[in-house]
């Protein structure tokens, strides 16, 4: 149990996770953080939050956990008030979707002040929507979170993020914040720009097809409904990782293209059978 | 309400269109044809077919509406047989991915014989699984039908393929044969082509990223497990209709690629937003 919770940006993670941890009895006193006061009245309302703060350092000080749950850019931000204000007993995780850099700005911050303890989270759990009107009690159950934990980490610490997120229903992998990226940029970022582009490909050439869309249009795009600005920063961030993931689409774009394009059946089929195995093999 | 109902193919499409008839009073009785007699054995048991045979002349000598549902290919080949076999006053349909194939062999068998009618249709209801297991009374519900008529159509025809579909729930699109494989090309076949692409992205670049998969790869990729032999058909037979869509897809997806590279966040985030507001313009 966490005597206090502080949750720095009460959106579908921050508040997912402020109403499991409330749910599951997970902490007993939950602090929300936002810069605009009237974005937090929602999760006051409902209970999912004790407190509601534009304060930063108010909010950490007496904290035993902070969770960073803004944007990758605000995380990279907040962090320095937050290893200011927090007690030296304090654990501090996030929530972003890239994980090189945070681990860089805690490992400086260590330098200064080495008894707070940062372990990276990134809860595979996202969504196109966002906000804390999309936020579920039960987001975490059954998801998949990878805990970053660098050669820096304090076992206790990483056991104890390990344990928060298990306590909220999820599956953990760890993984170093470079072997992270490069997997999201694969798993993740590379989907999201090819699904933008895919409905972009679209309107270029095929506006009036929307009408008769199915299923298939539908899924492979629906994450080109996420949150223009919170992608900017994730692609950005993670924009070195994610050249090879997009060289290696390219490559196989190009191979099936060119079986369609010589009329190859026989090596098209088997060449889909093949990627749809290792689809399948996905869990 | 249809006397005789032939379906050829009683897989997830013919499957469907049986259970929804049957389920909406819309044909009294229904005759299933395939290849392969086991595979109507659970249509027969269900009652969504009263009779299964494999002889097509057989099954369509005295049908009032015949349906051909199997691959793009094997309606193709099937479609000279029931014309040939089928009385006078028997209105024949499809319900294959692609359509200015079919139409072109509907357009010579017409020479021979004027009075038999062929119009196409396309419901956009597919999904990644196939056989009659995967068949469902209410797929038509609510989905999307684009018929195909062309100057040759006799209007009585179109009026009566348009009210089979929307007597089991679809609305319908109508379109020429021609339109109608520029549009799949886009909404459909391209994006197929690209989940495969991403799907073997991550085999070549990241395979232990599986691992971590979340809601918007398993979403984004979910059609890569669709069946590889229907696939090679469809891609082979609208391969010149996908070339334009492919090459707006290349397009698009290099200029995204070019901001995240020159890191311009605000040009981004203006194109991430844009394409957004496209997609969300989807029924």
């Amino acid at each position: 149990m966490i005597d206090r919770l502080a949750i720095l940006g009460v959106g579908l993670l921050g508040g997912s996770l402020a109403l499991a941890a409330r749910a599951r009895g997970v902490a007993r006193r939950i602090v929300g953080v936002g810069r605009n006061p009237d974005r937090l009245g929602p999760a006051l309302a409902a209970g999912a939050i004790d407190h509601a703060t534009t304060e930063v350092r108010a909010a950490v000080r007496d904290a035993d956990v902070v969770v960073l749950a803004a944007t990758v850019a605000a995380n990279d931000a907040w962090l320095p008030r937050v290893w200011e204000a927090a007690p030296a007993t304090a654990l501090v995780t996030d929530v972003g979707s890239t994980k090189r850099s945070i681990a860089r700005v805690a490992e400086a911050l260590r330098v200064g002040r080495r008894e707070v303890q940062f372990v990276g989270s990134h809860p595979m759990a996202g969504s196109e929507r966002s906000g804390y009107g999309a936020a579920r009690a039960d987001l975490f159950e059954g998801a998949t979170v990878v805990v970053t934990s660098t050669d820096a980490s304090e076992p206790r610490a990483v056991k104890a993020v390990v344990g928060l997120w298990e306590a909220l229903g999820a599956r953990v992998v760890t993984l170093d914040p470079d072997a992270h990226d490069r997997a999201v940029a694969a798993i993740s970022h590379l989907p999201h720009l090819v699904a933008w582009a895919l409905a972009d490909a679209v309107a270029r050439a095929e506006p009036g097809a929307l009408d008769v869309a199915g299923a298939g249009f539908r899924d492979t795009t629906r994450i080109a409904a996420s949150d223009p600005r919170v992608w900017r920063d994730i692609l950005l961030a993670n924009a070195d990782a994610l050249g090879p993931a997009l060289a290696a689409f390219r490559t196989a774009l190009a191979e099936l293209e060119s079986l369609v394009a010589t009329g190859d059946g026989a090596a098209l089929e088997a060449a889909l059978a093949r990627i749809k195995a290792f689809r399948e093999s996905v869990r």
